[in-house]
């Protein structure tokens, strides 16, 4: 076990046992205080700590980072230095705000120049996005979709079971919680027999996902394995996939989605690293067909993270819509990047990966309104009384997740994205 | 009329009267010498121009750039300058390559320091790609492929003449001519009643396109109009957007082409403004169905640009396989921005837009090996006698461009590409 996950670890900073942000988790994200520049900080409870303080106070040394890699406007200079780093820096912080060492804790005078409550940072993007891939790797979201838009008896595409299912998406418009967003424009075609028109999409959705951020990779043409890919993931943040389904429905064929979702995809701001999740581990499913042999992996490569979906109409309360589960993957991480790059394709440090929507078996854990409203036949109820078929302006759709085992819950935190009406 | 494009200029440095970068041309790429770090340079005939040796030299006075701009290893640095400032350093390189300015070409130790042969240095990836996206604009290629592939009484998609349909493509795997590719690996189902199977491609293509580099958009939730769209716009080259129809085939439904494309798309190394490229603008054709507002615009917005593709086999001669034009696109440039961006999707200093495959009406006029030998049923003589059905190992495909005007000759110089054997 990684020293910094043991469970019995407490730190000298209060964490409420609700938080997502125990010593176990330490993850890693860019906040900005008033009047200062962007900076890497971690959290540990309802505190920020100040990474470039620490580092300018002495506390980084033997590792191998500059002060310029925490004064950052992304994780990309401390996730260049790669995945040994990276460990090595989380488990000082492990180390530094453990309950048993006096280093840090007894220099208030230092502790004041670290720590910033998580009420006075505004947290930015975490990373610059090179390159942005989305999977479709929830069998539930499969089956849905093929259910709801083609044929019920064969809802699976002949290739589902044999290719983690991938495309590009558009890395630009990716955002950190907090940011609003406009609905949409764009063409679509309501009627097959009359022409399309122009206008603010009708059926705005969100889309559950987790997402994941690569170290740099090997050279073009060159593959990651199964077993190595673990080497090149630095950690996963929770990610709301926003999809127009009417502009979808008019563009997608046959080159797949593209102004359908390349208007904003939210996520939230800490990245949570693969150390920190390696309690977690679950089995997958079995998979059957047999893969193909690149495509195999030993070990456990799937999460089991709790997730969840609420829509917030304007100045009313909180309805979660979505009981979901990352586990319900059929496709596992290890498995998307060894599909990925089994071409040659080449990843870059601060690419980010997607999972595709996550659906579970069982209705309450559709990762869509597309799903949940089984395209607008069945309305969601909201607690105010209004229903839902798809997202209204302004509403806000929030989503969280968290893993609980062995006594220690860590989490990812929430991405909350208000939708404001076209313009 | 632009100055720097005027028909009479003429530079000191001697231009063949086939070379495509007469003084009218003056295009901006990357190039590296021995031992020394990359630079941003111009070209003139044989010779690179050494711009930050000509900054250093106190050549760009009154010109809003610093000496870190072009001691570059990406022209963004420059291009984040916007428009009117390289607009301003193209005017001012034309000023002083004039046969009749004589502040530099009189002085032989500066131009000693400027001027490089060409043969001497190494041209790198002009541009540090931020998204990629691919279109599909070319109705003789949509049409060729939808007649091969469906239907050829109903050989474009419903949305074809509505939407300048695209998709996104991969940006790190974007690469200068004269770097080598493999053969890539996938998996094909050869036999539709078989289970799929792993190993190289059999089907290996190219694709002749046209890619565009954008400067910095609008923010995240605005649009630029077609009106707007020149603004955007630095520069054009042309792209090999290599592919391969095995993987393809298999992969793509539903959501797009991935495995297929991201393996490679190899470009030429300079970039060719759209300040040059004015005299060659020329009318699109006719769009009817009439489209929608968003997608009208004034003038011309398409470009005269001669385009050939050569197949090398290795140990000898060039066969060039199809002659094509650049004015054969049916949606243009400004159009596929404003399509783009209706959405609110931003836009980034460095964004790359390709064409799709260009072909014109003529069999002796289409881009790819699909379209030239019709799916394998037409194989392509080659002057040593072989045939081609599409690319074999070791053949180096090599694309060409330039356009004619008023005497004038401006090009692209070309991307060539080394196929080697899958590992």
């Amino acid at each position: 076990m990684i020293k910094a996950n043991d469970p019995s670890l407490k730190s000298w900073i209060e964490v409420d046992k609700n938080s997502d942000f125990p010593i176990q988790n330490l993850p890693f994200g860019i906040f900005k205080t008033e009047n200062n520049k962007p900076s890497v900080g971690s959290r540990i409870g309802d505190k920020v700590i100040d990474l470039s303080a620490l580092y300018v106070l002495g506390y980084f040394k033997n590792l191998p980072f500059e002060q310029s890699d925490f004064k950052s406007d992304a994780l990309n200079t401390i996730m260049k230095k790669g995945k040994e780093a990276t460990t090595d820096l989380r488990n000082r912080l492990s180390k530094l705000f453990n309950i048993e060492n006096k280093d840090l804790s007894n220099n208030n005078h230092h502790v004041e120049q670290v720590l910033i409550d998580v009420e006075q940072v505004e947290m930015l993007m975490p990373v610059q996005v090179g390159d942005y891939t989305d999977f479709y790797s929830s069998r539930g979201h499969a089956t849905n979709v093929g259910t709801l838009f083609r044929d019920p008896a064969n809802a699976l595409l002949p290739n589902w079971l044999w290719i983690p299912v991938g495309y590009h998406g558009r890395a630009s418009s990716i955002i950190p919680s907090d940011q609003m967003i406009k609905r949409p424009k764009g063409q679509t075609r309501p009627n097959d027999d009359q022409d399309p028109i122009f206008g603010p999409s009708k059926l705005l959705d969100f889309e559950l996902e987790m997402a994941f951020v690569t170290f740099d990779g090997k050279p073009l043409g060159e593959n990651i394995t199964t077993e190595e890919a673990n080497d090149y993931i630095f950690g996963m943040c929770i990610m709301n996939d926003w999809s127009a389904r009417d502009i979808q429905k008019w563009e997608y064929i046959p080159l797949g989605p593209f102004l359908a979702k390349n208007f904003a995809s939210s996520i939230s701001p800490w990245i949570v690293t693969m150390d920190a999740l390696e309690p977690f581990k679950t089995k997958g499913p079995v998979q059957d067909p047999k893969v193909l042999s690149y495509l195999e992996y030993k070990g456990d490569f799937h999460y089991d993270i709790d997730l969840e979906v609420g829509i917030i109409p304007e100045n009313s309360e909180e309805t979660v819509v979505s009981k979901s589960n990352y586990k319900y993957m059929y496709w596992n991480m290890a498995q998307q990047l060894a599909h990925h790059t089994v071409n040659g394709c080449n990843i870059r440090c601060g690419d980010m990966m997607a999972s595709g929507t996550i659906s579970g078996d069982e209705p309450s854990s559709f990762g869509s309104m597309l799903e949940l409203s089984w395209r607008g036949t069945k309305p969601i109820k909201m607690k105010d009384g209004s229903e839902r078929k798809f997202i209204n302006d302004n509403d806000t759709v929030v989503m969280r997740g968290h893993c609980n085992a062995n006594g220690v819950r860590i989490g990812f935190g929430e991405v909350s994205t208000k939708v404001l009406p076209a313009e």
